[in-house]
Protein backbone atom coordinates (compact mmCIF):
# COMPACT_ATOMS: atom_id res chain seq x y z
CA UNK A 1 0.00 0.00 0.00
CA UNK A 2 0.91 3.76 -0.37
CA UNK A 3 1.21 5.34 2.97
CA UNK A 4 -0.86 8.31 4.06
CA UNK A 5 0.82 12.01 3.52
CA UNK A 6 1.91 13.41 7.40
CA UNK A 7 1.33 16.52 5.76
CA UNK A 8 -1.97 18.11 3.58
CA UNK A 9 -2.37 21.47 1.94
CA UNK A 10 -5.80 22.55 1.74
CA UNK A 11 -6.37 25.35 -0.84
CA UNK A 12 -10.02 25.79 0.62
CA UNK A 13 -9.11 26.86 3.80
CA UNK A 14 -5.55 27.92 2.62
CA UNK A 15 -3.99 25.71 5.73
CA UNK A 16 -2.00 23.23 6.16
CA UNK A 17 -3.31 20.23 8.07
CA UNK A 18 -0.21 17.76 10.20
CA UNK A 19 -0.73 14.87 12.33
CA UNK A 20 -0.24 15.65 15.89
CA UNK A 21 3.03 12.92 16.22
CA UNK A 22 3.20 14.15 20.16
CA UNK A 23 0.02 12.33 20.47
CA UNK A 24 1.24 9.54 18.14
CA UNK A 25 0.99 6.00 19.19
CA UNK A 26 -2.13 6.79 21.67
CA UNK A 27 -4.50 8.68 19.01
CA UNK A 28 -3.98 9.92 15.87
CA UNK A 29 -5.26 13.94 15.43
CA UNK A 30 -5.05 16.01 12.70
CA UNK A 31 -3.75 19.77 13.97
CA UNK A 32 -4.55 22.60 11.34
CA UNK A 33 -2.15 25.33 10.96
CA UNK A 34 -2.73 28.90 9.23
CA UNK A 35 -0.62 31.42 11.21
CA UNK A 36 3.20 31.46 11.06
CA UNK A 37 3.32 31.56 14.73
CA UNK A 38 1.06 27.65 14.26
CA UNK A 39 3.80 26.33 12.55
CA UNK A 40 6.15 27.33 14.68
CA UNK A 41 4.91 26.35 16.89
CA UNK A 42 4.12 22.74 15.77
CA UNK A 43 8.12 22.44 14.91
CA UNK A 44 8.65 23.50 18.00
CA UNK A 45 6.75 21.09 20.50
CA UNK A 46 7.69 18.01 18.14
CA UNK A 47 4.35 17.78 16.45
CA UNK A 48 5.97 17.87 12.98
CA UNK A 49 9.34 15.78 13.72
CA UNK A 50 11.85 13.95 11.03
CA UNK A 51 14.13 16.15 9.09
CA UNK A 52 12.33 16.20 5.49
CA UNK A 53 9.10 16.88 6.90
CA UNK A 54 10.28 19.80 9.43
CA UNK A 55 11.44 21.55 6.04
CA UNK A 56 8.17 21.22 4.05
CA UNK A 57 6.13 22.13 6.70
CA UNK A 58 8.20 25.57 7.17
CA UNK A 59 8.02 26.09 3.56
CA UNK A 60 4.40 26.12 3.86
CA UNK A 61 4.36 28.24 6.81
CA UNK A 62 6.41 30.88 5.33
CA UNK A 63 4.28 30.88 1.62
CA UNK A 64 1.44 31.58 3.82
CA UNK A 65 2.76 34.33 6.11
CA UNK A 66 3.76 35.66 2.47
CA UNK A 67 0.44 35.55 1.01
CA UNK A 68 -0.79 37.30 3.80
CA UNK A 69 2.11 39.98 3.85
CA UNK A 70 4.34 39.97 0.91
CA UNK A 71 6.79 42.80 1.98
CA UNK A 72 10.27 41.95 2.53
CA UNK A 73 10.38 42.70 6.21
CA UNK A 74 7.76 40.01 6.77
CA UNK A 75 9.71 37.97 4.89
CA UNK A 76 12.94 38.04 6.84
CA UNK A 77 10.65 38.07 9.61
CA UNK A 78 8.84 34.71 9.22
CA UNK A 79 12.10 32.84 8.01
CA UNK A 80 13.78 33.86 11.28
CA UNK A 81 10.72 32.99 13.21
CA UNK A 82 10.64 29.66 11.30
CA UNK A 83 14.04 29.04 11.58
CA UNK A 84 14.75 29.24 15.19
CA UNK A 85 11.67 26.88 15.95
CA UNK A 86 14.51 23.93 15.81
CA UNK A 87 18.08 25.09 15.44
CA UNK A 88 19.54 21.56 14.89
CA UNK A 89 17.32 20.87 11.90
CA UNK A 90 19.63 21.60 8.97
CA UNK A 91 16.34 20.95 6.43
CA UNK A 92 14.15 23.68 7.99
CA UNK A 93 17.12 26.59 7.01
CA UNK A 94 17.40 24.91 4.12
CA UNK A 95 13.83 24.90 2.81
CA UNK A 96 13.44 28.25 4.09
CA UNK A 97 16.62 29.97 2.22
CA UNK A 98 15.41 28.13 -0.85
CA UNK A 99 12.12 29.54 -0.72
CA UNK A 100 12.69 32.94 0.48
CA UNK A 101 15.90 32.60 -2.58
CA UNK A 102 13.42 32.46 -5.00
CA UNK A 103 10.92 35.06 -4.28
CA UNK A 104 12.56 37.72 -2.63
CA UNK A 105 13.29 38.87 -5.96
CA UNK A 106 10.30 38.99 -7.54
CA UNK A 107 7.43 41.82 -7.16
CA UNK A 108 5.50 41.96 -4.09
CA UNK A 109 2.54 40.83 -5.77
CA UNK A 110 3.53 37.35 -6.99
CA UNK A 111 5.57 36.35 -3.98
CA UNK A 112 3.01 34.34 -1.61
CA UNK A 113 1.26 32.71 -4.60
CA UNK A 114 4.94 31.91 -5.73
CA UNK A 115 5.87 31.03 -2.80
CA UNK A 116 3.24 28.43 -2.57
CA UNK A 117 4.46 27.03 -5.61
CA UNK A 118 8.08 26.62 -4.37
CA UNK A 119 6.37 25.10 -1.03
CA UNK A 120 4.37 22.76 -3.14
CA UNK A 121 7.72 21.50 -5.41
CA UNK A 122 9.48 20.80 -2.20
CA UNK A 123 6.87 18.66 -0.96
CA UNK A 124 6.61 16.86 -4.47
CA UNK A 125 9.95 16.51 -4.28
CA UNK A 126 10.04 14.69 -1.46
CA UNK A 127 7.89 12.77 -2.03
CA UNK A 128 9.40 11.11 -5.29
CA UNK A 129 12.98 11.14 -3.98
CA UNK A 130 11.51 8.95 -0.71
CA UNK A 131 9.53 6.56 -3.14
CA UNK A 132 13.13 6.33 -4.88
CA UNK A 133 14.97 5.57 -2.26
CA UNK A 134 12.68 2.73 -1.73
CA UNK A 135 13.27 1.53 -5.10
CA UNK A 136 16.75 1.38 -4.66
CA UNK A 137 16.77 -0.22 -1.81
CA UNK A 138 14.24 -3.15 -2.59
CA UNK A 139 16.75 -4.64 -5.12
CA UNK A 140 18.94 -5.10 -1.77
CA UNK A 141 16.04 -6.57 0.33
CA UNK A 142 14.87 -8.98 -2.66
CA UNK A 143 18.66 -10.27 -2.87
CA UNK A 144 18.73 -11.26 1.34
CA UNK A 145 15.37 -12.53 0.83
CA UNK A 146 17.22 -15.26 -2.23
CA UNK A 147 19.84 -15.68 0.24
CA UNK A 148 17.68 -17.87 2.83
CA UNK A 149 14.53 -18.99 1.00
CA UNK A 150 11.61 -19.73 2.88
CA UNK A 151 12.62 -17.48 5.38
CA UNK A 152 11.59 -14.00 6.29
CA UNK A 153 14.25 -10.82 5.72
CA UNK A 154 14.94 -9.51 9.19
CA UNK A 155 16.01 -5.62 9.33
CA UNK A 156 16.62 -4.07 12.13
CA UNK A 157 16.02 0.08 12.01
CA UNK A 158 16.62 2.81 14.54
CA UNK A 159 14.67 6.19 15.31
CA UNK A 160 11.92 7.06 13.26
CA UNK A 161 12.37 7.50 9.27
CA UNK A 162 8.97 6.09 7.75
CA UNK A 163 6.27 8.26 6.35
CA UNK A 164 5.74 10.50 9.22
CA UNK A 165 9.24 11.22 9.30
CA UNK A 166 9.08 12.62 5.83
CA UNK A 167 6.05 13.87 3.47
CA UNK A 168 4.71 9.90 2.63
CA UNK A 169 7.47 7.51 1.77
CA UNK A 170 9.80 7.81 4.57
CA UNK A 171 13.71 7.24 3.85
CA UNK A 172 14.65 3.88 5.88
CA UNK A 173 11.00 2.65 5.56
CA UNK A 174 10.79 3.31 1.74
CA UNK A 175 12.27 0.00 0.89
CA UNK A 176 10.33 -1.79 3.57
CA UNK A 177 7.40 -0.18 2.19
CA UNK A 178 7.71 -1.22 -1.27
CA UNK A 179 9.17 -5.02 -0.26
CA UNK A 180 5.78 -5.76 1.18
CA UNK A 181 3.79 -3.89 -1.39
CA UNK A 182 6.18 -6.77 -3.24
CA UNK A 183 5.09 -9.70 -1.65
CA UNK A 184 8.15 -9.99 0.27
CA UNK A 185 8.62 -11.56 3.71
CA UNK A 186 9.97 -9.14 6.27
CA UNK A 187 10.00 -8.64 9.86
CA UNK A 188 11.39 -5.34 11.10
CA UNK A 189 13.18 -5.01 14.57
CA UNK A 190 12.35 -1.60 15.72
CA UNK A 191 14.24 0.21 18.40
CA UNK A 192 12.95 2.40 21.37
CA UNK A 193 14.92 4.97 20.83
CA UNK A 194 15.61 6.83 24.16
CA UNK A 195 14.85 8.94 25.70
CA UNK A 196 12.07 10.29 23.11
CA UNK A 197 10.72 6.95 21.93
CA UNK A 198 10.62 7.88 18.36
CA UNK A 199 10.38 3.76 17.99
CA UNK A 200 6.73 4.38 18.67
CA UNK A 201 6.01 6.27 15.96
CA UNK A 202 8.16 3.63 13.63
CA UNK A 203 5.80 0.88 15.22
CA UNK A 204 2.59 2.86 14.46
CA UNK A 205 3.68 4.07 10.97
CA UNK A 206 4.49 -0.52 10.59
CA UNK A 207 1.28 -1.13 12.05
CA UNK A 208 -0.40 1.11 9.54
CA UNK A 209 1.11 -0.55 6.73
CA UNK A 210 0.75 -4.05 7.65
CA UNK A 211 4.27 -5.06 8.53
CA UNK A 212 5.66 -7.25 10.93
CA UNK A 213 7.88 -6.31 13.69
CA UNK A 214 9.01 -6.02 17.16
CA UNK A 215 9.59 -3.00 19.53
CA UNK A 216 13.11 -4.07 20.99
CA UNK A 217 15.02 -2.10 23.62
CA UNK A 218 17.85 0.01 21.77
CA UNK A 219 20.40 -2.12 23.35
CA UNK A 220 18.61 -5.26 22.43
CA UNK A 221 20.42 -4.69 18.63
CA UNK A 222 23.85 -5.86 19.89
CA UNK A 223 22.48 -9.23 21.18
CA UNK A 224 19.84 -9.70 18.18
CA UNK A 225 23.05 -9.07 15.11
CA UNK A 226 25.11 -11.24 17.85
CA UNK A 227 22.24 -14.11 17.31
CA UNK A 228 21.71 -13.93 13.39
CA UNK A 229 18.19 -12.06 14.14
CA UNK A 230 19.44 -9.48 12.01
CA UNK A 231 20.40 -9.65 7.99
CA UNK A 232 20.47 -5.68 7.29
CA UNK A 233 20.20 -2.82 9.35
CA UNK A 234 18.82 0.58 7.39
CA UNK A 235 18.60 3.90 9.16
CA UNK A 236 18.03 7.54 7.68
CA UNK A 237 20.41 10.12 8.16
CA UNK A 238 19.85 13.68 10.01
CA UNK A 239 22.65 15.56 8.40
CA UNK A 240 25.16 14.26 5.77
CA UNK A 241 28.79 15.58 5.24
CA UNK A 242 30.48 15.58 1.74
CA UNK A 243 32.72 12.22 2.60
CA UNK A 244 29.49 10.02 3.10
CA UNK A 245 29.54 9.99 6.69
CA UNK A 246 26.15 10.23 8.31
CA UNK A 247 24.95 12.33 11.75
CA UNK A 248 21.46 10.43 12.93
CA UNK A 249 20.13 9.86 16.38
CA UNK A 250 21.87 9.00 19.32
CA UNK A 251 22.18 5.09 19.55
CA UNK A 252 22.94 4.44 15.66
CA UNK A 253 26.74 4.60 16.04
CA UNK A 254 27.00 1.60 18.78
CA UNK A 255 24.58 0.33 16.56
CA UNK A 256 26.91 0.11 13.15
CA UNK A 257 29.88 -1.15 15.01
CA UNK A 258 27.95 -4.26 16.42
CA UNK A 259 26.96 -4.61 12.48
CA UNK A 260 30.45 -4.53 11.81
CA UNK A 261 31.48 -6.85 13.91
CA UNK A 262 29.11 -9.31 13.10
CA UNK A 263 29.46 -8.62 9.53
CA UNK A 264 25.83 -7.86 9.27
CA UNK A 265 25.42 -4.82 5.65
CA UNK A 266 24.17 -1.59 7.28
CA UNK A 267 22.31 1.09 5.11
CA UNK A 268 21.56 4.73 5.41
CA UNK A 269 18.85 5.98 3.04
CA UNK A 270 18.90 9.25 2.29
CA UNK A 271 18.26 11.80 -0.70
CA UNK A 272 20.62 13.57 -2.58
CA UNK A 273 19.74 16.61 -1.62
CA UNK A 274 22.15 20.12 -1.41
CA UNK A 275 21.56 20.65 2.12
CA UNK A 276 23.38 17.67 2.59
CA UNK A 277 26.63 18.34 1.86
CA UNK A 278 27.74 21.31 3.51
CA UNK A 279 29.19 19.63 7.02
CA UNK A 280 32.84 17.94 5.60
CA UNK A 281 34.17 16.96 9.11
CA UNK A 282 35.98 13.87 8.79
CA UNK A 283 34.03 12.07 11.49
CA UNK A 284 30.78 13.57 12.66
CA UNK A 285 28.71 10.51 12.84
CA UNK A 286 26.94 10.91 16.15
CA UNK A 287 26.10 8.77 18.79
CA UNK B 1 31.81 5.74 53.40
CA UNK B 2 31.28 1.85 53.83
CA UNK B 3 28.52 1.30 51.66
CA UNK B 4 25.09 -0.20 53.82
CA UNK B 5 24.58 -3.94 53.78
CA UNK B 6 21.35 -4.84 51.60
CA UNK B 7 20.40 -8.42 53.21
CA UNK B 8 20.60 -8.79 56.84
CA UNK B 9 20.50 -12.24 58.78
CA UNK B 10 18.53 -11.55 62.57
CA UNK B 11 20.03 -14.23 64.87
CA UNK B 12 17.10 -13.41 67.16
CA UNK B 13 14.08 -13.55 64.70
CA UNK B 14 15.69 -16.19 63.12
CA UNK B 15 14.91 -14.30 59.99
CA UNK B 16 16.52 -12.23 56.80
CA UNK B 17 15.69 -8.43 56.18
CA UNK B 18 16.16 -7.56 52.44
CA UNK B 19 15.52 -4.19 50.79
CA UNK B 20 12.87 -4.21 48.64
CA UNK B 21 14.23 -3.65 44.92
CA UNK B 22 11.26 -3.38 43.47
CA UNK B 23 10.23 0.00 45.40
CA UNK B 24 13.65 1.48 44.77
CA UNK B 25 14.79 4.37 44.04
CA UNK B 26 10.94 5.92 44.82
CA UNK B 27 11.39 3.98 48.60
CA UNK B 28 13.60 2.29 50.89
CA UNK B 29 11.47 -0.69 52.61
CA UNK B 30 12.69 -3.57 54.09
CA UNK B 31 11.03 -6.77 54.22
CA UNK B 32 11.62 -10.16 56.17
CA UNK B 33 12.01 -13.37 54.56
CA UNK B 34 11.23 -16.38 57.39
CA UNK B 35 9.57 -19.36 55.05
CA UNK B 36 11.50 -20.73 51.94
CA UNK B 37 8.59 -19.68 50.15
CA UNK B 38 9.47 -15.85 51.18
CA UNK B 39 13.06 -16.40 50.03
CA UNK B 40 11.75 -18.18 46.85
CA UNK B 41 9.20 -15.06 45.80
CA UNK B 42 11.72 -12.40 46.75
CA UNK B 43 13.85 -14.04 44.16
CA UNK B 44 11.43 -14.76 41.64
CA UNK B 45 9.66 -10.72 42.19
CA UNK B 46 13.28 -9.54 41.27
CA UNK B 47 13.16 -7.89 45.54
CA UNK B 48 16.33 -9.66 45.62
CA UNK B 49 18.66 -9.27 42.60
CA UNK B 50 21.99 -9.02 41.11
CA UNK B 51 23.83 -12.41 40.54
CA UNK B 52 25.91 -12.36 44.07
CA UNK B 53 23.25 -11.47 46.17
CA UNK B 54 20.46 -14.07 44.78
CA UNK B 55 22.94 -16.74 45.91
CA UNK B 56 23.73 -15.33 49.07
CA UNK B 57 19.58 -15.00 49.74
CA UNK B 58 19.35 -18.22 48.68
CA UNK B 59 21.92 -19.86 50.48
CA UNK B 60 20.30 -18.45 53.63
CA UNK B 61 16.98 -19.39 52.32
CA UNK B 62 17.80 -22.85 52.40
CA UNK B 63 19.44 -22.83 55.50
CA UNK B 64 16.75 -21.48 57.52
CA UNK B 65 14.56 -24.02 55.82
CA UNK B 66 16.78 -27.16 57.42
CA UNK B 67 16.66 -25.24 60.69
CA UNK B 68 12.93 -25.96 60.92
CA UNK B 69 13.20 -29.10 59.05
CA UNK B 70 16.85 -30.83 58.28
CA UNK B 71 15.50 -34.06 56.84
CA UNK B 72 17.30 -35.10 53.21
CA UNK B 73 13.69 -35.12 51.66
CA UNK B 74 13.54 -31.60 52.83
CA UNK B 75 16.87 -30.28 51.75
CA UNK B 76 16.21 -31.30 47.86
CA UNK B 77 12.79 -30.08 48.20
CA UNK B 78 13.98 -26.42 49.36
CA UNK B 79 16.89 -26.60 47.37
CA UNK B 80 14.80 -27.79 43.75
CA UNK B 81 12.19 -25.01 44.59
CA UNK B 82 14.68 -22.13 45.39
CA UNK B 83 16.86 -23.49 42.29
CA UNK B 84 14.22 -22.45 39.79
CA UNK B 85 13.24 -19.34 41.15
CA UNK B 86 15.58 -17.41 38.37
CA UNK B 87 16.87 -19.87 36.32
CA UNK B 88 19.12 -17.96 34.22
CA UNK B 89 20.90 -16.85 37.83
CA UNK B 90 23.99 -19.30 37.90
CA UNK B 91 24.83 -18.10 41.63
CA UNK B 92 21.67 -19.20 42.65
CA UNK B 93 22.41 -22.51 41.78
CA UNK B 94 25.87 -22.89 42.54
CA UNK B 95 25.35 -21.27 46.07
CA UNK B 96 22.64 -23.86 46.67
CA UNK B 97 24.44 -27.05 45.33
CA UNK B 98 27.45 -25.59 47.82
CA UNK B 99 25.13 -25.72 50.94
CA UNK B 100 23.68 -28.65 50.37
CA UNK B 101 27.25 -30.63 49.20
CA UNK B 102 28.35 -29.79 52.56
CA UNK B 103 25.81 -30.45 55.16
CA UNK B 104 24.20 -33.29 53.17
CA UNK B 105 26.34 -35.89 54.59
CA UNK B 106 26.25 -34.43 58.47
CA UNK B 107 24.07 -35.90 60.92
CA UNK B 108 20.78 -34.42 60.81
CA UNK B 109 20.73 -32.61 63.91
CA UNK B 110 23.44 -30.68 62.76
CA UNK B 111 22.32 -30.07 59.13
CA UNK B 112 20.61 -26.46 60.04
CA UNK B 113 23.19 -24.96 62.42
CA UNK B 114 25.74 -26.04 60.06
CA UNK B 115 24.17 -24.76 56.81
CA UNK B 116 23.79 -21.16 58.65
CA UNK B 117 27.54 -21.12 59.13
CA UNK B 118 27.55 -21.60 55.56
CA UNK B 119 25.50 -19.37 54.58
CA UNK B 120 27.05 -16.50 56.78
CA UNK B 121 30.72 -17.66 55.12
CA UNK B 122 29.05 -16.96 51.95
CA UNK B 123 28.43 -13.36 52.90
CA UNK B 124 31.77 -12.52 54.49
CA UNK B 125 33.18 -13.97 51.33
CA UNK B 126 31.40 -11.81 49.05
CA UNK B 127 31.63 -8.56 51.20
CA UNK B 128 35.44 -9.56 51.26
CA UNK B 129 35.44 -10.40 47.94
CA UNK B 130 33.31 -7.16 46.67
CA UNK B 131 35.93 -5.11 49.33
CA UNK B 132 39.63 -6.99 47.04
CA UNK B 133 37.44 -5.65 43.61
CA UNK B 134 37.67 -2.23 44.84
CA UNK B 135 41.41 -2.37 46.08
CA UNK B 136 42.24 -3.77 42.57
CA UNK B 137 40.50 -1.29 40.68
CA UNK B 138 41.48 1.94 42.92
CA UNK B 139 44.88 2.39 41.20
CA UNK B 140 43.61 2.11 37.97
CA UNK B 141 41.60 5.14 38.44
CA UNK B 142 44.06 7.01 40.32
CA UNK B 143 46.06 6.56 37.00
CA UNK B 144 43.84 7.93 35.12
CA UNK B 145 43.06 10.50 37.79
CA UNK B 146 47.45 11.13 37.46
CA UNK B 147 46.95 11.96 33.71
CA UNK B 148 44.16 14.72 33.64
CA UNK B 149 45.26 16.38 37.10
CA UNK B 150 42.26 19.01 38.00
CA UNK B 151 39.85 16.99 36.02
CA UNK B 152 37.44 14.57 37.40
CA UNK B 153 38.09 11.29 36.26
CA UNK B 154 34.56 10.20 34.22
CA UNK B 155 33.40 6.60 34.25
CA UNK B 156 30.60 5.10 32.56
CA UNK B 157 28.50 2.27 34.08
CA UNK B 158 25.82 -0.31 32.96
CA UNK B 159 23.25 -1.90 34.79
CA UNK B 160 23.64 -2.17 38.24
CA UNK B 161 26.46 -4.08 40.18
CA UNK B 162 26.87 -2.12 43.81
CA UNK B 163 25.68 -2.49 47.10
CA UNK B 164 22.15 -3.65 45.92
CA UNK B 165 23.89 -6.14 43.63
CA UNK B 166 26.17 -7.43 45.97
CA UNK B 167 26.03 -7.64 49.67
CA UNK B 168 27.80 -5.07 50.04
CA UNK B 169 30.37 -3.26 47.94
CA UNK B 170 29.44 -3.83 44.55
CA UNK B 171 31.60 -4.95 41.83
CA UNK B 172 31.88 -2.78 39.29
CA UNK B 173 30.98 -0.04 42.11
CA UNK B 174 33.28 -1.25 44.76
CA UNK B 175 36.76 0.80 43.14
CA UNK B 176 34.40 3.61 42.64
CA UNK B 177 32.94 3.65 46.29
CA UNK B 178 37.17 3.54 47.48
CA UNK B 179 38.03 6.31 45.11
CA UNK B 180 35.28 8.70 46.10
CA UNK B 181 36.43 7.64 49.94
CA UNK B 182 40.28 8.32 48.65
CA UNK B 183 39.15 12.38 47.97
CA UNK B 184 39.29 11.23 44.11
CA UNK B 185 37.32 13.18 42.28
CA UNK B 186 35.11 11.01 39.85
CA UNK B 187 32.25 11.29 38.08
CA UNK B 188 30.06 8.42 36.84
CA UNK B 189 27.75 7.94 33.84
CA UNK B 190 25.08 5.83 34.85
CA UNK B 191 22.63 4.05 31.51
CA UNK B 192 19.10 3.57 32.20
CA UNK B 193 19.53 -0.56 31.46
CA UNK B 194 16.22 -1.11 30.06
CA UNK B 195 14.02 -2.37 29.87
CA UNK B 196 14.08 -2.87 33.68
CA UNK B 197 15.80 0.09 34.35
CA UNK B 198 18.45 -1.26 36.81
CA UNK B 199 20.75 1.89 35.91
CA UNK B 200 17.67 3.70 38.77
CA UNK B 201 19.51 1.00 41.11
CA UNK B 202 22.91 2.33 40.38
CA UNK B 203 21.66 5.60 41.13
CA UNK B 204 20.48 5.73 44.51
CA UNK B 205 23.14 3.88 44.97
CA UNK B 206 25.42 6.53 44.06
CA UNK B 207 23.20 9.12 45.86
CA UNK B 208 23.58 7.24 49.15
CA UNK B 209 27.33 7.49 48.74
CA UNK B 210 27.29 11.17 47.78
CA UNK B 211 29.35 10.28 44.43
CA UNK B 212 28.60 12.91 41.32
CA UNK B 213 26.69 10.82 38.95
CA UNK B 214 24.21 11.66 35.58
CA UNK B 215 21.66 9.02 34.03
CA UNK B 216 21.89 8.66 30.37
CA UNK B 217 20.15 6.75 28.13
CA UNK B 218 21.76 3.47 26.97
CA UNK B 219 22.78 4.55 23.54
CA UNK B 220 23.82 7.43 24.69
CA UNK B 221 27.32 6.35 25.98
CA UNK B 222 28.48 5.78 21.70
CA UNK B 223 27.82 9.36 21.64
CA UNK B 224 29.86 10.11 25.31
CA UNK B 225 32.79 7.76 24.67
CA UNK B 226 33.26 9.98 20.81
CA UNK B 227 32.92 13.12 22.64
CA UNK B 228 36.00 12.30 25.21
CA UNK B 229 33.33 12.00 28.38
CA UNK B 230 34.31 8.55 29.62
CA UNK B 231 37.81 7.63 30.88
CA UNK B 232 37.09 4.10 31.24
CA UNK B 233 34.32 1.76 31.50
CA UNK B 234 33.61 -0.68 34.63
CA UNK B 235 30.99 -3.49 34.02
CA UNK B 236 30.23 -6.53 36.81
CA UNK B 237 29.52 -10.09 34.85
CA UNK B 238 26.53 -12.14 35.65
CA UNK B 239 28.82 -15.34 34.29
CA UNK B 240 32.38 -15.51 32.81
CA UNK B 241 33.68 -18.23 30.33
CA UNK B 242 37.19 -19.70 31.33
CA UNK B 243 38.86 -18.19 28.54
CA UNK B 244 37.49 -14.32 29.96
CA UNK B 245 34.82 -13.99 28.30
CA UNK B 246 32.07 -12.67 30.27
CA UNK B 247 28.11 -12.80 30.02
CA UNK B 248 26.65 -9.34 31.49
CA UNK B 249 23.56 -7.53 31.13
CA UNK B 250 22.28 -6.59 27.07
CA UNK B 251 23.91 -3.84 25.80
CA UNK B 252 27.81 -4.63 27.25
CA UNK B 253 28.66 -5.47 24.05
CA UNK B 254 27.54 -2.62 21.97
CA UNK B 255 29.46 -0.68 24.97
CA UNK B 256 32.42 -2.79 24.85
CA UNK B 257 32.64 -2.33 21.06
CA UNK B 258 33.05 1.58 20.85
CA UNK B 259 35.17 2.11 23.81
CA UNK B 260 37.63 -0.50 21.63
CA UNK B 261 36.52 1.86 18.41
CA UNK B 262 37.65 4.73 20.76
CA UNK B 263 40.31 3.42 22.62
CA UNK B 264 38.95 3.50 26.08
CA UNK B 265 39.77 1.35 28.48
CA UNK B 266 37.59 -1.17 29.91
CA UNK B 267 37.16 -3.26 32.97
CA UNK B 268 34.64 -6.09 34.20
CA UNK B 269 34.86 -6.10 37.67
CA UNK B 270 33.83 -10.13 39.23
CA UNK B 271 34.93 -12.01 41.80
CA UNK B 272 37.56 -15.32 41.27
CA UNK B 273 34.74 -17.95 41.87
CA UNK B 274 34.27 -21.49 41.07
CA UNK B 275 30.80 -20.92 39.43
CA UNK B 276 32.48 -18.35 37.14
CA UNK B 277 34.16 -20.99 35.48
CA UNK B 278 31.79 -23.49 34.08
CA UNK B 279 31.19 -22.13 31.33
CA UNK B 280 33.38 -22.34 28.54
CA UNK B 281 32.16 -21.05 25.02
CA UNK B 282 34.59 -18.76 23.01
CA UNK B 283 31.89 -16.17 22.16
CA UNK B 284 29.63 -15.98 25.03
CA UNK B 285 29.34 -11.78 25.77
CA UNK B 286 25.48 -11.00 25.32
CA UNK B 287 24.28 -7.89 23.60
Amino acid sequence: MTPPRSLCYDADRVSVRIIDQTLLPAQLQWRELVEVEDFFEAIAAMRVRGAPLIGICAAYGLALGLLRDPSLHNLQQCQARLSSARPTAVNLDWALRRLAGRVATLPQAERGEQALLEAHALAEEDVNNCRRIGEHGLPLLQELARAKPGARVQVLTHCNAGSLATLQWGTALAPLYLAHEAGLAIHVWVSETRPRNQGALTVWELTQAGIPHTLVTDSAAGHLMQSGEVDCCIVGSDRTAINGDVCNKIGTYPKALVARDRGIPRYVALPVSPHNWDCARGDSSTG
